[in-house]
């Protein structure tokens, strides 16, 4: 399979990294056959969203088991860049909003019909977009000292990710708008609670557990997680899909006003 | 906005109601410029449900950001009273049952359409229609001394509020069961536990602690908190005002036998 | 009632029942009127699941309120047979397959449509098909030392009982997957912490407590407790069967393979 990479979902300070970290990419690639999503911390450029989370296509056929997402920094994703976004809008208002709006649907329903298992390993804060999508996936694993946190409102923004529809069926209507309307920062151990994080890992081991455990899975038939992700995920998809749209709507309307 | 009232779900003694107590309807009416349901404790008369969680209809515009159902008690709400239920119901069965069902049926069909938040702050038990509906409320706040049942089965009834539908998507089917069926008793930090409330407050603070983050909420853009609820609940709207209709259905039915 | 029995899951050890696990047939069978589900450990024969959950027909009126599945032994369930089961698809993999998916199917169906509450007190280790079908009962206590593990990936199967839909709705996504995908073995007092079981008993007295539990729901109004059951599960019955056939249908695949 050549080099394949795996991109973090941020790469905060990617100097500091020790060689651990540095490692994982590597690992992942070689012992998971995990495919390639490059997923930005922030979605500076609305067109930057179109490799993200999508298996790379080299023209060789597709022999991946699953996608780990994961950052090899302090941070795991903050969503969209709204320093870059506002500076756009105040541009043109109507065409940015309909260009931002249709880059994070597309982002979105990747995640809904994506076909493999996603294993994502939040080794810091995950914000916005980088916590709401944690319910497409697959497997969440969180690093201790992770947090997750939603403060759309307080931000002048609706919710995005499915999280609408998924935060309450995960964790009850009152606990997601407690997120979703309030802004409710969280730790790993209390979203586990919830049931947003399935496996909380204690941070000196992190990254050896995380991938102690994609070792584990990767052992299984493919045809099986694959059949088995399926079974899950049919249920859904359209409900989801109709979920992105209307928030996506939503997000066009807000931003246009 | 003149003097706005913000009835409580229960003025079981008013008399002997703090100053503090005294003062939240004003704050609520005056910082969170909150709508004013009307939702007694116990729904005696038929058509006393009408003006329940409604917004007054003054003829003037509608400028309020959420609703509070609170109470100035030690008691939150205790649903329908039985009493004066089963004594009508003794004189005419069949035309009671119906009109009986049919103000429940409306009183919850107005959870289930109403547009703005909900916030919901349970001071103290809360029992039948006063507990099965927080489900349908958007954020569940609870003292820490409230208690919450359902003891539909022990008295003869059926399930309402859409709590068939609800307690399970909340809290999972056998919990739910354990509610609806068995008439389990659990108190604030239980239900937090299992998502039906979402916050747990001391009781020496509660009020204040309730006021405060209304009044963080109410800072929030008011077309975005009815945006994001909208989203929140379109999803759901039609199976739960299909699941009131059942509901209602079998309490005419019960209340008929 | 003559003398009707409630077969438990699983006769592990039957000899070396005690006398009080001994006296859980007749308690169950007079105080509770329970119905008498045979449902065997293992499904050893494709059509040995016929008379599994079902009231025995014996030509007399069903005057039962509720049925008990327990188990007379120190486990609860094992769900299939799979040593006899991968004898049979040596010989014809294509027929045995078609066969073993018809008897699965069939099995999760009745659990589905059921009219009357399903109680399960689940006494010890509750494994595939024997965890995956607590979701479908409508009241699910365990012994503290039981525990629950789906480790259908590791042994080549894909998940059934509609786990596929339930376990998401009960405990979210993710952790669904932690016991689908990598087939994590979770203790009572965890899967309660997630809603797959409503009430945790203590070892020493589990079959007192149970029985006197029982008891108690059968002191009510038996038409009450249909009509409050069939509310909580008309909601889910298409989209279960629907999810039982996607589920029978792969695993047919997947034995054909």
């Amino acid at each position: 399979m050549g080099s394949p990479e795996v991109h973090g979902f941020q790469e905060e300070s990617p100097e500091e990294l020790d060689p651990l970290e540095q490692g994982l990419e590597d690992r992942v690639a070689t012992e998971a056959e995990a495919e390639k999503p490059v997923v930005r911390e922030q979605l500076a450029e609305p067109g930057g969203h179109e490799g993200a989370a999508e298996p790379a296509e080299h023209g060789r056929p597709d022999c991946s088991k699953l996608v780990l997402l994961s950052a090899v920094g302090s941070v795991f994703c903050c969503g969209l860049d709204f320093i870059y976004f506002i500076r756009h809008l105040t541009d043109d208002h109507k065409r940015e909003s309909a260009r931002m709006a249709e880059a994070i649907r597309s982002f979105v329903n990747t995640f809904i019909h994506f076909t493999k298992p996603i294993i994502v390993a939040v080794i810091g804060p995950a914000i916005w977009l980088g916590a709401s999508i944690l319910p497409l996936c697959d497997l969440v694993w969180a690093n201790e000292k992770a947090w997750f946190q939603t403060p759309y409102t307080t931000f002048g923004q609706s919710p995005d990710g499915c999280s609408t529809v998924m935060f309450p069926k995960v964790m009850g209507g009152a606990s997601a708008n407690e997120m979703l309307l309030c802004g409710l920062k969280l730790k790993a151990q209390e979203v586990s609670g919830k049931g947003l994080v399935s496996w909380v890992f204690w941070p000196g081991t992190f990254i050896q557990d995380v991938m102690d455990r994609i070792k584990e899975l990767t052992s299984s038939n493919p045809v099986l997680l694959e059949e088995s992700n399926s079974l899950v995920h049919c249920n859904m998809s359209l409900e989801l899909k109709q979920a992105n749209e209307r928030e996506c709507e939503v997000l066009k309307k807000i931003w246009g006003l």
